[in-house]
């Protein structure tokens, strides 16, 4: 708990507390416009790795840099270790080999891996060889894995128990060495003679448990993950069996690492980030300080298929000129048509990718859903249907027009939510992650399907 | 652990893990399909409370009601307490006072309370008055806080020790009663003489450190959170402090309850479902398997408002229809310049509701990366136009035209960004959640911009 440790907080500033990383935040733009860098380096002293983390992801690259240069040394590593990996590079663009040795010095192997992703092949090899030889070995170890593999989110550090021993061996034999457990440890991992997982024995065991009684009577088993495995699945996992620790073992069955509930918390969060971040067609690794520059270019990907399916839909109006030259009131209602589409649609779009990714949707309730959604688009559809055809009636007295609109706003309704849970699910079925692409093809369907209908029906009424 | 118990994975099915979920699901859909009720109360049986929750989530009322039937009566009670809040009261519709009490023999008070929020008041006194004398304590407590507040959310049940003990002595007294200790305990709260919160022992700390020294001196500080904090706020404490636990106190500073890691990574995955549903127009509690009507009326408040919002832009376009009737290509691509506004605009809106959730703006950043959205809209605002321009001009063959889209363009996607950013800093500054309301008043923004910058310059250059 030695984050902690750093910034007690007093209970009669407590109501306040969500407005504390605010505060720090306007504290220290004070100290940058200042250029107070003692106190600025006082200040950050005081700061936890965390916070100091989140605080160089709130400011801009020059700011960063000078605020960077007054982080003291002892946490300078852990903080390098937790900031987004987007900054990383610039706040080490300077360091030498030897400055990062000094701080590898204080971290553990994930952090080390973490950090030496960012540096060219030669420095690396140059700090991996001035590494403790066990350091050196779970560090490349954790190197092989891709970055979106549990091996590469796990804590290769595990406790290992046997299981012919009684509780107070175990706890003597804990005490022996103060660096065995951290303070994220809650479980220990039980193996037999030839290092295979037996299971769990929790401290919470261990300690309630009679002492002279053996750590095999108290196994609990254990749901293993896969160092392999996806981590977003390892995460699904996690919620599903709701449990808080998980030993990771490799193809071959061995244990090779541990994850626990505040690495899964951690990937939630970040998975949920990249849900809403693709659903707006925003990259996964755009941060909010980016230069403008890159962050123009990154978005400009999502503008440039936006733009396709505008086009698409440009073109499909561009079919109906004549009835539009005719009756101008069309293109003056026909936005209403596409709109209304669009938003029936990403509601039922945005229930169903919750769903899918809490894994509520597969087998026959597909096809229920599916009918759900077709009457709950037809109903509104017709609701609002009937509400939009008498206001347009009131605007322009034209009652093909009136019945053209209300039609149209039924039919495009319908058709979006069937396609708001009909692309997810095809998506899925393509191993595609539907919060990537589905919202722009049913963006595009709307938008044709609410033009063809409106300006259809009303070339053939009208004309 | 008792969850993993009983639900041991073995190793070669890992990989799979990912769909054992929806594998469980297709199985009960068949059995519910087949209504082989003994062997659906066998498999049930097998199931942990948090998987019979999702599974009853996953089906709609008829089917849920038949399966809810065959739960096995010791799992009911937390599978009720399980469930989102939605579908409680259709698990409860039929049940008497007396089976509510034997359910809540098995549960915590947190679980009793959540339950008895769903029957009527008369039920309610029922089962309280047949409640152990400690646990009514607890329940008429956690009964007095609004469903945003921690006291909702948090433990009433605390391990309390006094510092002046040794270790020992504590490790004696937690295995003289087996309950004392659950699965979840991680941390002990150190108290003084009056009930004093003087920080907190690890259970790492209590068995790693001589037996024989007292609790005083392993002491951790705690960040303590009020029992009436939004808990949304205290999410927000956890993640800026990277705390597991912490101990909850009252307006007194009395110790009330305890807060986890576990409660808090749910809040956090309510918090981003609630984020996404409302920038999608749908409600928090809509329910995948709510009934066709339920679901209709929920999303119809959101489409009724974006009704409002397509006229609003509906009357701008109405006020240009002499030079609509007289160019008909304008009414072609005059959507072209909403879209990429609406794009543009939700992608900076995006990053902006992200930053301020995890409080990284503030202050005189506010202004900085108003200026850059600004540039950031106005760069790809000008590339976009310069090509929208150019495919305008090889399909009309009109420079006024491909000028004019050309000049919208690049004025609605720089008003986009700065209303992308402006909006949820505005709505912030009122206290109103800029998730919930944010995207409809930037669509409005950039519907009315886009139609009034096109067909305004279409009027100017063309009439």
């Amino acid at each position: 708990m030695t984050s902690q440790s750093e910034n007690p907080v007093k209970q009669d500033t407590l109501p306040e507390s969500y407005d504390r990383a605010e505060d720090k935040l306007i504290y220290l733009q004070r100290l940058v416009a200042d250029k107070d860098l003692s106190t600025m380096a006082e200040f950050l002293n005081d700061q936890s790795e965390y916070e100091i983390a989140s605080l160089l992801e709130s400011f801009p690259h020059d700011s960063r840099q000078l605020i960077w240069e007054q982080v003291p040394v002892a946490l300078k590593g852990q903080v390098l270790a937790e900031v987004v990996d987007d900054i990383r590079p610039s706040l080490m663009e300077n360091m030498q080999a030897e400055e990062i040795e000094t701080l590898a010095e204080d971290l553990d192997a994930q952090d080390i891996a973490e950090i030496l992703d960012t540096v060219d092949d030669k420095v690396r090899s140059e700090v991996m060889s001035n590494l403790d030889e066990e350091i050196r070995q779970q560090v490349s170890q954790l190197n092989t894995y891709e970055e979106y593999e549990v091996g590469d989110y796990m804590d290769p550090d595990t406790i290992q128990i046997q299981g012919n021993i009684t509780l107070e061996q175990v706890q003597n034999w804990l005490r022996q060495d103060e660096d065995l457990l951290d303070d994220e440890t809650q479980e220990l991992i039980v193996v037999d003679a030839s290092h295979q997982l037996l299971g769990l024995l929790s401290l919470v065991d261990l300690i309630k448990y009679p002492q002279q009684s053996l750590v095999e009577q108290w196994i609990d088993p254990a749901i293993t993950i896969n160092d392999r495995m996806d981590i977003q699945d390892a995460a699904a996992v996690f919620r599903s069996s709701d449990i808080r620790y998980a030993p990771v073992v490799n193809s071959f069955g061995e244990l090779v690492g541990q994850l626990n509930a505040e690495d899964i918390m951690e990937i939630i969060q970040d998975d949920v980030d990249s849900t809403m971040k693709h659903l707006a067609g925003v990259s996964d690794d755009e941060e909010l300080f980016a230069p403008i520059l890159r962050s123009a270019k990154s978005r400009s990907v999502w503008l440039g298929i936006n733009l396709l399916t505008a086009l698409l839909a440009a073109a499909v109006i561009g079919q109906f000129e004549e009835v539009l030259a005719q009756v101008v009131a069309l293109a003056v209602l026909m936005p209403v048509v596409a709109s209304m589409g669009g938003i029936s649609g990403s509601q039922t779009l945005t229930v169903v990718i919750r769903g899918l990714a809490m894994g509520q949707i597969g087998g026959s309730n597909r096809l229920w859903l599916m009918n759900k959604e077709l009457w709950v688009g037809a109903i509104n559809g017709v609701i609002w249907a009937v509400i939009m055809a008498a206001i347009a009636q009131l605007w322009f007295h034209d009652p093909k027009i009136s019945l053209v609109i209300g039609c149209a706003i039924a039919i495009n309704m319908t058709a979006a939510n069937v396609a708001g849970i009909g692309i997810p699910l095809f998506l899925k079925r393509l191993d595609i992650d539907p919060a990537l692409s589905a919202s722009v093809i049913l963006t595009t369907v709307t938008d044709i399907v609410g033009f063809m209908s409106f300006l259809g029906l009303a070339s053939l009424l009208i004309l």
